[in-house]
């Protein structure tokens, strides 16, 4: 397998351990998935739909961080909210997602802050480009 | 907060660690997110995007395991492979994942399994949903 094809890739798997509860590998870490008891589930770990929160939350979080490095931007602590609304009609689906960045930290500029978001949304975040293609994506940035 | 807006809201939680790692919360449960030492990370985790292919994964393997339950249909083991395919251009997103069901077990009838599969890719998972706006879906069902 050349190196190009194998980075262009990726895969997870997931082995059914029982009921509603799932285990899954993902870039050789364990995960465990499981439904809440009203849906079948013994809540031994998340359900999937927020795993999609979590790719974009990560995605940009990500990016973020990396960016404000380059930006030689120093804070104390970040906090990434990622809160989802799902349509009524099924299948329940994402319609919306809202990404919301707590950053504290000392002199802390806005502008950097709010520069490093948009580049993230605009030129690096893979997950993002996939997702507004069928949600509204929105973003906010706090500093706390 | 009423139970009915409840429901139709999903949210997580990331707080960064250190470098390019982050502790997730997600349906309370943690979750830790890490890059690849090539991008400056440690591995603590795995990385965002495939995130992505194990809420798909997850999605519609409990689908499938619940609906294949009121079908009454046994099995005996059930692994789920979800691959995804990057584009080369920036931001790299996906353009295509491809889900594998492989099912052991006495007497599986092939047709149940894949109207169970059929079932969840077109009326009930609601990642598939989002995803399909964005990319191409593919879904194979193999009995091992």
């Amino acid at each position: 397998m050349d190196i190009k094809n194998y980075k262009m890739k990726e895969s997870i798997s997931l082995s059914w351990l029982s009921e509603m509860s799932f285990e899954a590998d993902i870039n050789g870490h364990k995960v465990y998935l499981d439904a809440s008891p009203d849906h079948g589930g013994k809540n031994m770990g998340p359900r999937p739909k927020p795993f999609m929160l979590l790719a974009l939350g990560g995605c940009t979080g990500m990016d973020v961080v990396s960016i404000l490095g380059k930006m030689r931007v120093e804070f104390d602590s970040l906090n990434i909210r990622v809160e989802g609304n799902l349509t009524e009609e099924h299948p329940k689906h994402f319609d919306n997602m809202k990404v919301i960045y707590e950053f504290s930290g000392k002199g802390l500029s806005m502008d950097k802050l709010q520069k490093a978001v948009d580049l993230s949304k605009e030129r690096y975040c893979g997950v993002s480009a996939n997702y507004r293609e069928s949600m509204d994506l929105e973003y906010e940035v706090r500093i706390i």
